[in-house]
């Protein structure tokens, strides 16, 4: 494979963006189109278990986490979701089992999230691989594209970060954990969340001026709202749990790689005009979510950490596939 | 591999089933669900290419087939297109040009069925896998399932069968063909085409009781009619042309098979109320495609052809993946 996955996404803006009919922005985290008087929100993941699948996971975690991905995307949009279709491929080992807990993950997901199964197809393919589509709607006027986010906002995520990278590192690493957290955060790769209810609470109040999900990481998904809204941002409080400290610490880790780095982490990532602080957290109490800021859109292009007055460059890296192999 | 697709189909029937939402009944062309005052038709096909691509078909040409699939599902249903998504799984012998050319070949079809391409998402994968996904409006009493044909309908198609099926016998069998004939027939195997006009002229006049496209090959395709609508049909007509009877008899082949038994073929089957056949195929003509009548739905179960007083029957088979190999 000569090309990374980013590549491929300007090959495609290349050849057919001057016929792209989304009312979001290209490469947002999903694409919009007004049917009679709501907008429609369609949002699709493949999943591939040899690229996407941690060693371990079971096959109706599996197919739970292939719904929390695409319902994560609707969720930062704002979308309500209406309907979830997929496309199986099967492998030769698949057997019947396999295939029931899948179906059974699905349902499991589809019933938390509220989102009626709708069908789809399946064929015979090399690997697994799970194509899922969300359907979701909204109104004109409370969808939330990655691309309007002004100078002065604030920037805030619904969730803390770190936890997935260091379960990461002890699966594949195989790093020291106290036992109590180590549960905990290989918890958050086997059974992630997407912050839905916060999603359709923050496009209700009609406050964000830019919404992401944070899937491809934390500093890669911050750099997606900085190009595509041409705005800088600066970060000055790192959302990250005390217990993540305590594992970098004991592995001499920096604990702003595991914040940044990271990647398969479903919080949503939002700015908000600075005056409208107030009422955008009140918005999402009432969801029992929380409204964490961490920095604030500047006009300066980048992206910087600032600590102890010290500003440090947070590098547009994350979770890729294809280029990481 | 264990099990087969329709198999698979049932799994995921008694699964899901009772929470199914789609207005279409479970396993129908497409799926379609209300937005606001419109119905919206939505359909995904997985192509991979091991399994799909016939020898020799081009990037270029796998791109176009992929919207073909998609399209002719939505006008089986009388959807017109309003967008087309679609999840790329780029394994690593697929170079820049074969991108750049499947997305030619995704655009050119796009712009002949007037779809508005979307966006979507790309991974990594052991083979190319493509999952397309067309969606299209429709309002809800013109929206044609495939279970409500009716004793005394009559069954017509909007072309005719047998060629991509011969074609496949020249490329897989190496049979023989006059010159002029072969390049025919292998035409409608790499450049489908989709009777997108035709299928939403004959929702529009809201005569169908019934519609499924045959790209399972038209003897399943009108078993999947009868059993959707729990009655049975006697076909009196072969729709096959003078060429491919010109080539079964050099072969010494059954035109009945060629016939019945293709598959990859998009013609519409459709049930029209026998006292309304003239104005269905009027409204047929005026977008310039044909009804041909073939056949009549029976209340009796079964598939029949009917041939110099005798009957034949036919067998439910059809193009499926996994039992054939």
């Amino acid at each position: 494979m000569t090309l990374g996955e980013r590549k491929i996404i300007s090959l495609i803006y290349d050849i057919i963006g001057d016929s792209l009919s989304s009312l979001l922005p290209f490469n947002d985290d999903a694409v919009a189109i007004e049917i009679g008087d709501k907008v429609l929100v369609i949002n699709t993941d493949m999943f591939v278990r040899k690229t996407d699948a941690p060693q371990g996971m079971s096959s109706r975690q599996i197919g739970q986490k292939v719904i929390v991905m695409n319902v994560s995307d609707l969720a930062a949009k704002g979308a309500t979701p209406v309907g979830f279709l997929s496309a199986l491929g099967f492998p030769s080992d698949f057997i019947k089992n396999d295939i029931e807990e899948l179906l059974y993950g699905f349902k499991e997901a589809c019933s938390l999230y509220r989102v009626p199964y709708l069908g789809g197809d399946t064929n015979e393919a090399d690997d697994l691989v799970i194509t899922g589509i969300a359907l979701g709607v909204t109104n004109t006027d409370e969808l939330i594209s990655r691309a309007k986010a002004q100078e002065g906002d604030i920037v805030c995520v619904t969730g803390i970060f770190g936890k997935t990278a260091a379960g990461f590192k002890i699966l594949l690493d195989n790093l020291e954990c106290p036992e109590h957290l180590r549960d905990e955060f290989i918890e958050t790769i086997f059974h992630p969340q997407a912050r839905l209810d916060e999603g359709i609470a923050l496009a209700k109040s009609r406050i964000p001026t830019a919404s992401i999900d944070s899937s491809d990481g934390l500093a890669w998904s911050l750099y997606e709202i900085a190009q595509a809204s041409n705005i800088g941002i600066e970060i000055n409080k790192l959302p990250i749990d005390l217990s993540v400290e305590e594992f970098a610490r004991i592995n001499h880790l920096d604990p702003f790689d595991l914040c940044f780095y990271g990647g398969e982490e479903f919080e949503l990532i939002v700015t908000i005009p600075a005056k409208k602080i107030v009422h955008a957290s009140a918005a999402l109490n009432a969801v029992k979510g929380q409204l964490i800021p961490i920095g604030r859109i500047v006009k300066a292009k980048g992206l910087f950490y600032i600590e102890g007055g010290k500003k440090r460059e947070i590098f547009p890296r994350g979770y890729e596939h294809f280029t990481k192999h």
